[in-house]
């Protein structure tokens, strides 16, 4: 169990903000999470972002953020680790409260994919696989999300129409989410009959990238309690990292990452996946959810998609997950999400999620992944 | 004074790799620290990288260094603030290897600029500025350099030649370093006749941009004695931030990010600047290197450029600065740029800095810059 505690929280809708820079984005999630521990005082910012480099030319957000957030002159840098910065930030926040030199932290995710459109994205988005050796011969990250696919669906005789309850339930969970990119419910008819991107992952497979930000504040554990009613304790958390390639990886079904970040994560909190009332995973593609689930202990190898099939990823199933739409549905604010996670999480275990709550809901976990898994950053949480 | 130790460091030289990618220039350096710590266990990668998401279309360097390096599975992930990308992935291993849950860390600057060239690293670099309201009016790294330059220049009453000590001296002290990448040594009387970049700014003013990749291995104090022969402690570590924008702050002839990293600094190790025997400062231009020693405290406001014009800066002066080149002769590898500093503050304070050794060094201060100083780095170490 770490001494950390989180003990306010903020986000920004998920969409298209054309209107808005990358600076004010994440300055609405700080504004919000201030606000909602009481105070002002940060010793230091964690900003999670992967792509205002490429797509905003703005590196340096750390200080930007500070600066921009009337926090200017507090320590401030950007974590990066693809699509799973936003958790790598939260984890590098957790060891800067626990180091004792740092008080408490912000951990600010944000990201703006709208600066640019198509090729740009598709190819900025692309920077979390393997450069040399994937991308130089044309792979996408959506492409490698259909290897990934097609391969499951080779090896465990799965069908493309197996997959839908992963993104209905994600939409039928953004459906009660404000925040949400697409709260339009989704049929398993439509889900099988959308068109194709990559075959096999198609319109309603893969999560939508957009625009957005999503803060956290993290104290001390032994202090938390006097500053705000609900805090929410850290009990673990954990980064492991693979090969980037999928062709390195000793078995591209096993997401190796993120079995070693849940098994840590698992250990340090002294608890198992039977004890998890509510998982936000990493649904980019509907198989990276069955990857993660599998991986995490929470269903056998080649079975993760049949928990989907039979609803016990629902709100009132076994093991909820993407409660508030996941990455499919909230939308996959890259950089971003692993924060929007754990404000989700928070949201959960303090019994404040509204529609989107997980009744009873006392533990939470998150996982947050890079690229097709090549970095994994596990959190689980105490209301 | 903190529980950290460095352990091990290793370095690549500093030039144009156009045969190397960015995982063999990490890697090269990642296997000598490893072997000059007689390790092989990590338990995190912090990497210092700035640009190769924009030159080299990779992000997620953490887990890719990490694989490459025979490291697969570790913790790993990306930091960055700009130019002071290296200094911040240190900041972060020491508060990790400070929490307690991460015994021994491994910091990685890389950076390759040469995967591209021209405009795209311009703009690159510029990055590191205020895209809204520097870039998008024009400005460059090199602009913004010069604007400072001549501000100094004028409300200090200092000539373009004035500031030729800080070009001759990293010069001088460049051809004793095998690593460097401008070992010829540098005449005032060039200094004054080179071609202007952006005027004031001429060639032999600004550092320049060049592939390296330096690494260093931190564990805790208190075990540190029995690995090594000659640890070196790290007394502080201390990280600041500015506004991006030169005209957002208060005054640009002062850097107070500079100033708050360093005077936390010296407050943590209970020192002064008179204790410190060499300082490896960020002469990204020559007005950087006097802005940085007023900052610091080693000169009055306005007479950092004296310090160079009466020889007290050189390895047998007062404070001998840039004393394997700098980044004006070693080479700026940008990302790896605080790395660099770390790790020939380590060979001065073992006293193995060869030709370039400052005698009896015992004490040592770097301080890396982002941009034109939005993030400051300040760590002090003892041989």
């Amino acid at each position: 169990m770490t001494n950390t505690a989180i003990i306010g929280i903020g986000q920004t809708d998920v969409r298209e903000h054309w209107e808005t820079s990358i600076r004010h984005l994440a300055w609405y999630a700080i504004e919000a999470a201030l606000d909602d521990a009481h105070i002002h005082d940060i010793d230091a910012i964690y900003v999670g972002n992967m792509l205002a480099g490429q797509l905003s030319n703005q590196n340096h957000l750390g200080a930007l953020v500070a600066d921009f957030a009337g926090l200017r002159g507090v320590e401030a840098m950007t974590v990066e680790a693809a699509d799973a910065s936003g958790g790598a930030a939260l984890r590098q926040a957790i060891l800067a409260v626990e180091s004792g030199l740092v008080e408490t932290a912000l951990v600010v995710g944000v990201e703006k994919v709208t600066d640019e459109t198509g090729s740009p994205v598709l190819a900025a988005l692309a920077t979390a696989l393997d450069s040399d050796y994937e991308v130089i011969n044309g792979q996408t990250l959506t492409g490698a999300g259909a290897l990934l696919m097609r391969r499951y669906m080779h090896v465990y005789g799965v069908q493309l129409a197996d997959f839908a309850g992963f993104s209905v339930n994600a939409h039928a969970n953004a459906a009660a989410n404000p925040r949400a990119m697409y709260r339009n419910r989704l049929k398993p008819e439509a889900f099988a009959a959308a068109p194709m991107v990559a075959d096999p992952v198609s319109l309603f497979d893969e999560a939508p990238a957009g625009d957005g930000a999503a803060a956290l504040i993290v104290t001390r554990a032994d202090r938390a309690g006097d500053m705000v009613a609900q805090p929410v304790q850290v009990l673990a958390s954990a980064l492991a990292t693979d090969a980037l390639a999928l062709h390195d990886r000793r078995d591209p079904l096993w997401l190796s990452a993120a079995e070693a970040s849940a098994r840590r994560a698992f250990a340090a909190a002294g608890l198992s996946p039977n004890d998890i009332d509510v998982f936000e995973l990493h649904d980019s593609f509907t198989v990276m959810a069955a990857l993660s689930l599998e991986a995490c202990g929470f269903a056998a190898r080649g079975e993760g998609w049949q928990l989907a099939r039979d609803g016990h990823i629902r709100r009132d199933g076994r093991i909820p997950i993407s409660t508030f739409g996941g990455l499919k549905a909230r939308g996959n604010p890259i950089g971003a999400t692993g924060v929007y996670q754990i404000a989700e999480l928070v949201q959960q275990l303090r019994g404040k999620a509204g529609d989107c709550q997980v009744a009873g809901a006392q533990v939470g976990m998150a996982q947050n992944l890079g690229g097709t898994g090549a970095t994994a950053v596990t959190h689980i949480l105490r209301g």
